[in-house]
């Protein structure tokens, strides 16, 4: 609003000394376009503070996870959803995801007897698929997913940056890092070249979805894979994921960091 | 940044006709003022920019329980809290866990031996105690139980509204209504009186810290009555809490809805 008003008083500003100056010497001014610049304007700017509001108050409710599982991101939101992740937000919020986890990771006394684990998630989390989202609509289409497959067979999906320096930290620090990814055995191959190429190495489990596990809810299936650590003395201080289904249900993580995903939903 | 710059065009573009004029009759213009106008508020209005993305930022870990507990807002947030309180966008968040909370409530099937529960979180859950908050600074200043005991014992906290529909919609649907709030006993007949007063009545159940609660982490003590109410055959099918500590822990509802609250944490 602070913006709206110095808008509006500059342009009524510029109206004013329009109006005098017209007075005076009325051959010097491209009068009409000042006029019509606040007439023109003020609606739009309205409508876009409102689906500002709108889609923020709706991101809110996906990372807080008050909503039902969703498909698609709502039509008006579309434009908000791209300079979410185009411009510094995305970013700035990724950067604090892992500058927290990495705070607590340092805090945690680890035992000694290398059981201490960090869960990390794939999609989103250790790897970005946005060259793959940039052209479908970031999450304006229905998932589809023969398409995205042929995305994660090219096995060229770059690092999250900040994810990766928390990778890296936790592994300094002496946690065991388990991958925990929703992607099928049959793109292991391509995924662990995927990882390596993009930075990631030295896991120490990495699970994905066997044959038994298909059809399973995300949340289901992760939480049976983290009873199974459980049940083998392991400790799950951390687990960093952008899904709550990759962070809820049984053998929760000590702390859990949801990084952000305004694009889809994996219930 | 498409206000930024349309503002710095109409800008540049008052000073370019600036410009011109001052050759033609440098008497009529009071120009410095608007020279100085852009150079004197685009770095205020990078600066606003910045701290909107960071104060976002810093809210969006708050409410995806990012942050390790924190005691006060930061600083530079003060003003953005404040306007989130206080405009559009806190209610409209509020409005929008009801209504997913009321969806999700209409879609339940209810057994037949009213055994489902919702439990519900007291302040900044079904009473708002931002009269008190607005008198200090919306979280700027640290928590004075001692203060915050006096606004209680008043008993005046008004009912958030959208919260009172749910709380009488589950309640028409055949809900059992389970109040779990973190106050203490002995603000019992307050706290009664005052939910009273602001419409909420008919609960089935209403659990404040007994002495052997206190010094309790809030998800501990909270968990260890969902628990009972497990152990006595309800089903908790709905929860609501501005707090994760309200919602998380053991004997997890079906399905959480977390309230906005950017002004305290309870851990």
């Amino acid at each position: 609003m602070t913006i709206l008003r110095i808008f509006i008083f500059l342009a009524l500003f510029t109206l004013a000394i329009g109006n005098e100056n017209e007075n005076l010497n009325s051959h010097v001014f491209p009068r009409p376009l000042i006029i019509e610049y606040p007439e023109y304007n003020e609606p739009q700017l309205k409508e876009y503070d409102e689906v500002q509001l709108k889609c923020t108050s709706w991101r809110f409710a996906v990372e807080a996870n008050n909503l039902s599982p969703w498909k698609k991101i709502p039509e008006e939101c579309a434009d908000y959803v791209r300079q979410y992740i185009v411009g510094l937000s995305y970013k700035m919020d990724i950067d604090r995801v892992s500058n927290e986890a990495g705070d607590y990771a340092k805090s945690v006394i680890l035992g000694d007897d290398g059981k201490d684990v960090w869960v990390f998630d794939v999609d989103e989390t250790l790897l970005s698929n946005l060259p793959y989202y940039s052209d479908h609509g970031y999450g304006l289409e229905v998932f589809d997913s023969v398409e995205f497959d042929k995305w994660v067979e090219k096995g060229t999906a770059p690092a999250l940056e900040s994810s990766l320096r928390l990778y890296q930290e936790v592994l300094n620090l002496g946690f065991k890092v388990f991958l925990l990814t929703g992607r099928s055995e049959r793109h292991k191959n391509v995924t662990v070249e995927n990882l390596m190429n993009s930075g990631f190495r030295d896991w120490d489990k990495f699970i994905l979805r066997g044959s038994d596990d298909h059809g399973k809810a995300a949340t289901t299936y992760k939480s049976e894979r983290r009873n199974e650590m459980v049940e083998e003395g392991f400790r799950i201080a951390g687990n960093s994921g952008d899904q709550w289904s990759d962070l809820l249900g049984s053998s929760m993580s000590n702390r859990s960091f949801k990084l952000p995903n305004p694009i889809y939903y994996i219930p």
